[in-house]
């Protein structure tokens, strides 16, 4: 989860390493769907891995679906999308320097009881999560890291 | 979409034969994913397919998700994610003869404009459907007949 | 619950005079609240009622809202509101030959266990309605009718 | 918008006064409708001024209703139901201190460009929430802060 249009370059570089490592561990990658930022990055480092298997979740019917994106499920629910993303996820990882639609994802995911594994941001935003959600937010410090650290939530096959 | 804890034995037959054939034709199957009647048993055909792919949309976090399921979405807004399966459909196969829900299923396909086939049912059903859908909708005798019919919704490659 | 831009001058006639007899009786009348046929209609005759209160349940938050809606509810999920229209009455109004939508929404209802008074319709709407609900569906003649079989369901004060 | 289970009774205080202050200056006072800590209070607080009007957005069927709850809205959709609350509302008021679902409501109030009045939290909520919405996010120091803030966003008659 991260931010769409806001999204900086090297927010993408993130997202799309981020995307082929998930994949590499044989993680499904759902994402928000839609063609901009991180949502379209990290689907299309996960399809970089033959057998890769992606899923977007969209806001709307009208909607671009990012290239990349297998699976595309269109809820027409707009930012109450946001809440079919983390529940239909065993972890949610996400941009902790995201915009209000990232911190919605962080907070509802957290409300859920999902894990949560941060990607940058700054203190104050790694401050208020953690507090937000106690041990089950995790702070990774580059793609290496938080790929590491969602292998402690995969679901025994 | 049809019935779950209510369908028959026939129709899960039917269900179960369809999810095998739309998977031979490549189609991705998505239903409401439950672990019951017709979503199992079109999961559970589809997944005879070496290299199928099957998507349930559940109503909330707790229901039980059907073997044969390969992707999960679980949106927690119940009834209301009837509307999320169609949306999300390029073609709703349909039994004709369910339930409330599924009437709910093909009522929203036909709002969302979206193609709706219908299997089984009697007279009355499929001539009020007929009505309400017009053009859109068409009626199948068979899985065979039902399978063969979304061939011509297929979107391009 | 009834047809919208589709509306004949004689639908939008009696759900005006469904809304004033409805407001009459006590009932906080809810309808989908856009700016078109019957949800405008029944609003505005409800409004004629000293002390009348409506709720109209809107698909977006661009929707432009009926006059005489008191109280707007903006869902952003589309035609997946209509689970929430049906889920917050006490007892559902229809019009048995609305499109799509209206019989997405006296689905929905028989599936949430609310009672379901069709008004309109012609003989196949009625007997296909009545045979998916049995006993739950109520068949008015009239505006009158209807607000006559609505008391039977009126909640204990 | 705040805490349920969690509210402690000074948040009950505030909010039971917030909801009098609101009812008095002509507001419709809405909230998650639950029977539980600040969405209780603020509604029975409201309803301790003559010809006030509460409304409650409910998380599912069977969530017990808050006492002092005018209209009860059904959503079926639970914690998505949270962006339901804002959508619906001209100005969002919220206790900076609450949990995620709390933060979850204050996220996406900002994403839908809606007015935040925070009441409470400390410094680390307060600047988190700050920068994330920018001028939108007002700070208040009381419920007669808030109210008096909440004026400047009242909708022409």
């Amino acid at each position: 989860m991260g931010p769409g249009e806001e999204a900086t370059p090297a927010d993408e570089a993130d997202a799309f390493r981020l995307g082929a490592l998930l994949a590499a561990d044989g993680w499904v990658v759902l994402s928000g769907g839609r063609d901009a930022g991180v949502m379209r990055a990290v689907s299309q480092g996960a399809k970089t891995v033959p057998g890769s298997l992606t899923v977007g979740v969209l806001p709307s019917a009208g909607a671009p679906v990012a290239a990349g994106v297998d699976v595309a499920i269109v809820t027409e629910m707009h930012n109450a999308r946001n809440n079919v993303n983390v529940q239909s996820s065993h972890v949610v990882l996400a941009f902790a320097g995201g915009g209000p639609g990232t911190a919605s994802e962080i907070a509802l995911a957290l409300k859920a009881g999902k894990p949560v594994i941060l990607l940058g941001g700054d203190e104050l935003a790694r401050a208020f999560f953690r507090r937000l959600g106690g041990d089950r937010v995790v702070i990774a410090g580059s793609p290496e890291e938080a790929a590491a650290a969602a292998r402690a939530f995969r679901p025994a096959p």
